[in-house]
């Protein structure tokens, strides 16, 4: 493990507790099981870790932003719920998928019961109440955001021509906005001023884009024993990622044609994937799609500079390396 | 029109501008749509008028109540989208509803979406920050339960057996959380103290239990014209209602028997409708439910007298006795 994955697991330990003591036993059960199932079962708690780290960097009491970080959590397992539904997904992390599991009805109200509880949460943090006022509206807005954003990548997924701004914008909206709202509010339940705020919202909106980007580029070229999913599966979908929309702008003849023939084809072979994979390298694709996500990888470290050193700080940024570095 | 009906209609009207100035153009258009279908789509308008008068009664100003009125809409129409998709209704007051119309995701994050936008709209209360997140606690709360209380309806539905005290249960966290925590919100933005605010929680809980029952009772002897609902739904549906739990109850020997065969059965037809309603008329399911939903509504009523006179007041009184002598 590197530094980053060990501090992962440490502040997932450590959140673990946290995360569990804020869904006691009410009726009815059904409810309330399929309401746990997400946030219980684990996971890498980056976004947490994040409000905490935001937090901490700015000098503030880590243990305050707990209420907070939990509530992320939930807000991000309630996306998780209803998009698994709406995408039809039927494991998770080795795990069978809410509707799967507990039926469309409850999948759609255990997402809606852990929305409101995460809510609820943040009514209790120990911060000045115009403090809260102002985390209230950032998250809200990023929960606003996130339908967007799944909606948008629904409309792609049926078909609708996508730019590459079009496609940065969803991403923007899917992952980032969440990232940004938790480390905004992390360091606003810390204390920090206004501009240090804006500061890591910037960088965490930046990092959201680098995370999401380099996660499409280990769907084409990562080992699918490291990251669990089967290589190759965007493309069968169609998916505009930077990669694909750099190599539509760039394929000519036959490599276009045959690029062409295998975007979206649900069942293509692997051998055809393994076609597309060389066109895309060979149009340099790839090598696009990676110089721009370590460009705001870099951006979003550049940041950080307002933040004094330390190790949280350290965090922040070896997070932002890591989602460079990483193999899953 | 009665004096209560033309007041709704009234604030109805006041409401609208309102109501449909919180959802800007943005992308995605078909999202933005739905999000918008069924606050812009009209209705009673009885939980946000609630607010407005709670506020008015307690001597605040009515238009500070305004975003909260909107926000507690929002709520009710997030819950009405999901429970329209679970429920497999395809139409709502003559409008195709949210799923058939633009797809299951749509749906669900249209929901999301309105629940998202009407947090969003609080953290814009024009009240001191503390009195914020008061409002917050209850208005969470009332989320959460709104989703158990839907769970345990869809229970039900699927057949488990429900006591009185249960049926009543599932009304309050399906109807009565959300009134409460909009006239409590009401209240406390009118700047009302603890006292009345409990009062103020205590006589909306009441009234939306009371409410229900007549809904329920509505469902069994209501003129179909009228209430727009087919008579005897809820017996072919097999709802334990207070009629269907006085009726298991008290019935024997062959009226039993014919009950329960035409309890929960889908394709009932309309002669064994009406001899279900006979059986309850002769066994007094019928008289015994509407004297309990008279002492709920002659006890919410009870509760307003923390408050002064005046047509605010008045208005929740007119309320609740609207809950008894309506036909729709």
């Amino acid at each position: 493990m590197t530094d980053i994955t060990k501090r992962l697991a440490k502040t997932s330990k450590e959140l673990d507790g946290h995360i569990k003591s804020y869904i006691g036993d009410e009726n009815p059960d059904n409810l309330i099981e399929a309401a746990r199932q997400y946030p219980y079962a684990g996971g890498k708690r980056m976004r947490p870790a994040m409000v905490l780290a935001a937090c901490g960097a700015v000098g503030g009491d880590r243990k305050k932003a707990f209420p907070l970080a939990v509530a992320i959590e939930y807000i991000h397992n309630f996306t998780l719920v209803h998009d698994d539904l709406m995408d039809g997904d039927e494991v998770r992390r080795g795990m069978v998928t809410s509707h799967v599991k507990y039926g469309m009805a409850t999948a759609i109200l255990a997402g809606d019961a852990l929305f409101a509880r995460a809510f609820e949460i943040m009514t209790d943090l120990d911060v000045p109440d115009k403090t809260l006022r102002e985390i209230l509206k950032v998250v809200t807005r990023a929960v606003w955001d996130l339908a967007r954003g799944q909606q948008m990548d629904i409309n792609n997924e049926n078909g609708e021509e996508v730019t590459m701004e079009e496609y940065i914008e969803t991403i923007r909206l899917k992952t980032s906005v969440l990232f940004a709202s938790g480390a905004a509010g992390g360091a606003m339940v810390g204390g920090a001023d206004g501009k240090t705020v804006d500061a890591i919202h910037s960088y965490a909106m930046k990092l959201g884009v680098a995370f999401q980007m380099f996660d499409d580029i280990l769907g084409i070229v990562g080992d699918p024993e490291k990251t669990g999913k089967s290589s190759g599966n965007d493309i069968r979908k169609g998916k505009s990622t930077v990669m694909v929309c750099h190599a539509l702008a760039n394929l000519k003849g036959e490599d276009l044609r045959e690029f062409r023939a295998v975007l979206g084809k649900n069942d293509a072979s692997e051998a055809e994937i393994d076609r597309v994979r060389d066109i895309l390298r060979k149009a340099g694709s790839i090598d696009y799609a990676i110089s721009m996500a370590e460009t705001f990888t870099k951006e979003a470290i550049a940041c950080l500079h307002v933040l004094p050193e330390g190790p949280d700080k350290e965090f922040m940024v070896g997070l932002a390396e890591y989602a460079m570095a990483r193999e899953v």
